[in-house]
């Protein structure tokens, strides 16, 4: 598509998603579940259509040699699609946020104070592969009453398509505002740049996806932006740490699902345990095939580990890949972590309060544990009912983002003609 | 200065304060207070120095012509000199956010999770003119635990180095970590987008100024931006409205300080009362020389008004000229208000609790107020105690932004070795 093209394109659905945020807050949250009850039933019987553009997506990426893991979280099939409609029903079984009052106070001069939840507005949602995504986030926008432009990745345009005509014309009847959820339908790169810059119709955007992605979307971006990066999360083994529950919480997050954010990529270990651990750990872990990057203390104790470089400290394998370093204790530990990571989950195992107490004041992370996994950085697991992602910014939203996150606030001021002067 | 120098010379500022950081986490409630009433002493100290230095800039821009308004807005004096001094000590009395827990509670598998506020980090603050946006951003970001690169105006730079360096001299021997607060001692343009670029070590910029300067750090940031930007404010006189009352908000807002931003740029009235609250109006307002523009019916009704055009709408005076349009009803006013306004604060005066509810309802705007005067969208009038600035922002701070807003949140999560799988 030529350049104009794909700007004017880009420009008239912001204008059509901004005359649809007008709509969207008539709507009462009764309404609104009525919607989303609708699209889920839209998205079941379409069923056959939407694998059939599944299939097609899978066909296109076998042919361009995709990899199995890629092929994974794009392919759909009868499960996943159920997956997808009783998410779906799972938000509208969710309390609605928008109204809720925050706080409420009154002023000495008789005026009446109330910070409500309100919808943010027109919020554009950038990602990669899975096809769900084009699902979940339609339903927990339109959930806070935002306007929502999705522009998914070009591996997944057709499932993605046939997703969003299910949510769109399932919708509609029981009351949807059109423009409410668009899809944008094509998948040139210059339309992120073009969504990032139109900052007079897009009051939020949230991309989810890789580095590039990442990357491109920052340096265009006009709007706030709440990206959705990666996680280099550490688990600390402190010179006090019960054996047992260090390898439980790091087998859990390392090896159960390591292409996660969430996953385990760096174990740090207190040198007056180090040999001990090592040679434990290395038994432990020998089943579940995971390569081993560590310094010497590590390479002498953990037979078949390899050299660790600068590198590895700062890298997101989403693999069985470890990197192992020996410290000298917390303060060592919690430098390392701030240095390094990313900021997204970090966990410390011991014994000691004090310990753990350092460690939670000073780790710079989102979400900050003791003596647990770090797979519990979920939305579900917080008890958020459903997340749109994990947010790696400090700004509005840090870790996982639920429904209240999707909402922004302002104060309703009753009073009976007070003036200042 | 070269291009490269300017660029590398605020590099170096932000690897200092992002070092700082370390150290700012490490202080408590009394030291952080005990460190700025510190800071107000040497501010009343250095009197003398730093009167000399504003009145430099102030003979500098006499040289250049500066306005009338613009001089009121740099020169201090001993007065506000001593207000600066007090502002700082206010600071300290206030309660500090950091560490507080937001939430607490207890997940079915036992994990117990808190949300605490903790300090977002580095803080680019980017102003123009008043001096005293100095010391009340660094006094605010240090109380919540932030290191602060302040980068004022040219017009007000020896005034701004002089009040620094009080800062600094004066915090350092009683704690204050070096680099805490780090004032650009240069001007150039450029180095507003150096720092906007700077998102390795800056967390949040907040520009508090004109269209330029917002524009230029919007267009460059990579990071949160919060703007502080203009108050296009209406008064909407419902058919229900008190006159009296409509009368008393409407001079309070327009009338009393033209020159801020949440004072009155619009006046919206219902046509089945126009006639007769111009004529009032136009009596009351007589002597406070407002210029009236407004469509036919006002003009045949406002004795002196001219004609507005459509740009009148959208435009923030700051000065006494006031807007005037008649409106069918609620819904068009609020149209009118989404429309042309700038969110920032919108009031309603009427009896009906009905219209009222639909304009706190449907104004998309940080403060909607009924029955009462535009101008108390303040951190002081909220009861914040002391606010940052007015955020036209819908993220993360919306409205008046006080010690809290100044925050980020962090997860801390303790468990007793749960696992996910």
């Amino acid at each position: 598509m030529s350049s104009p093209d794909i700007e004017s394109r880009i420009l008239e659905m912001g204008a059509r998603a901004r005359a649809a945020t007008r709509r969207l807050v008539q709507l009462d949250s009764e309404q609104k579940n009525v919607i989303l009850r609708a699209m889920a039933a839209e998205v079941r019987a379409r069923r056959s259509e939407i694998l059939a553009a599944n299939e097609s997506d899978l066909q296109q990426q076998q042919n361009r040699g995709l990899s199995s893991a890629m092929t994974d979280r794009l392919r759909l099939g009868p499960e996943r699609l159920e997956a997808i409609a009783t998410a779906i029903e799972d938000v509208a079984a969710l309390p609605d946020p928008v109204g809720e009052v925050i706080a409420e106070w009154t002023r000495p001069n008789g005026l009446h104070m109330r910070k409500v939840r309100v919808p943010i507005g027109v919020i554009g949602m950038i990602y990669e592969s899975r096809p769900n995504v084009t699902s979940d986030a339609a339903a927990l926008c339109f959930k806070t009453g935002n306007a929502t432009i999705l522009r998914g990745g070009s591996e997944a345009l057709a499932s993605n398509t046939a997703i969003a005509a299910a949510l769109q014309q399932g919708g509609e009847p029981a009351g949807l505002p059109p423009d409410s959820i668009q899809l944008v339908p094509f998948t040139d790169r210059e339309g992120i740049d073009h969504l990032a810059r139109m900052d007079q119709y897009l009051d939020l955007i949230i991309p989810r996806g890789g580095k590039a992605l990442i990357e491109r979307v920052v340096a265009a971006a006009r709007m706030p932006v709440l990206k959705h990066y990666q996680g280099v999360c550490h688990v600390y083994v402190h010179e006090d740490a019960d054996f047992d529950m260090a390898a439980r919480i790091l087998i859990d997050g390392k090896c159960r699902k390591p292409g996660v954010c969430n996953a385990v990529e760096t174990l740090l270990v207190d040198s007056a345990i180090a040999t001990a651990f090592y040679q434990e750990m290395a038994g432990l872990l020998e089943p579940h095939r995971v390569e081993v990057r560590g310094d010497e203390t590590v390479r002498e104790h953990w037979p078949g580990a390899v050299a660790a470089t600068e590198e590895d400290w700062a890298t997101e394998y989403l693999d069985l890949i470890l990197s192992v370093k020996t410290v000298a204790g917390p303060d060592a530990a919690i430098a390392h972590i701030n240095g390094y990571g990313s900021h997204h989950t970090d966990t410390v195992v011991t014994g000691s309060k004090e310990v753990a107490d350092a460690f939670f004041h000073e780790v710079d992370s989102a979400v900050v544990l003791w003596n647990a996994s770090t797979r519990f950085n979920d939305g579900g697991e917080f008890g958020f009912g459903a997340e749109i992602g994990i947010s790696t910014d400090k700004l509005h939203a840090r870790g996982p983002m639920g429904l209240a996150e999707l909402c922004s606030y302002k104060y309703l001021v009753t009073g009976e003609g007070q003036v200042k002067a």
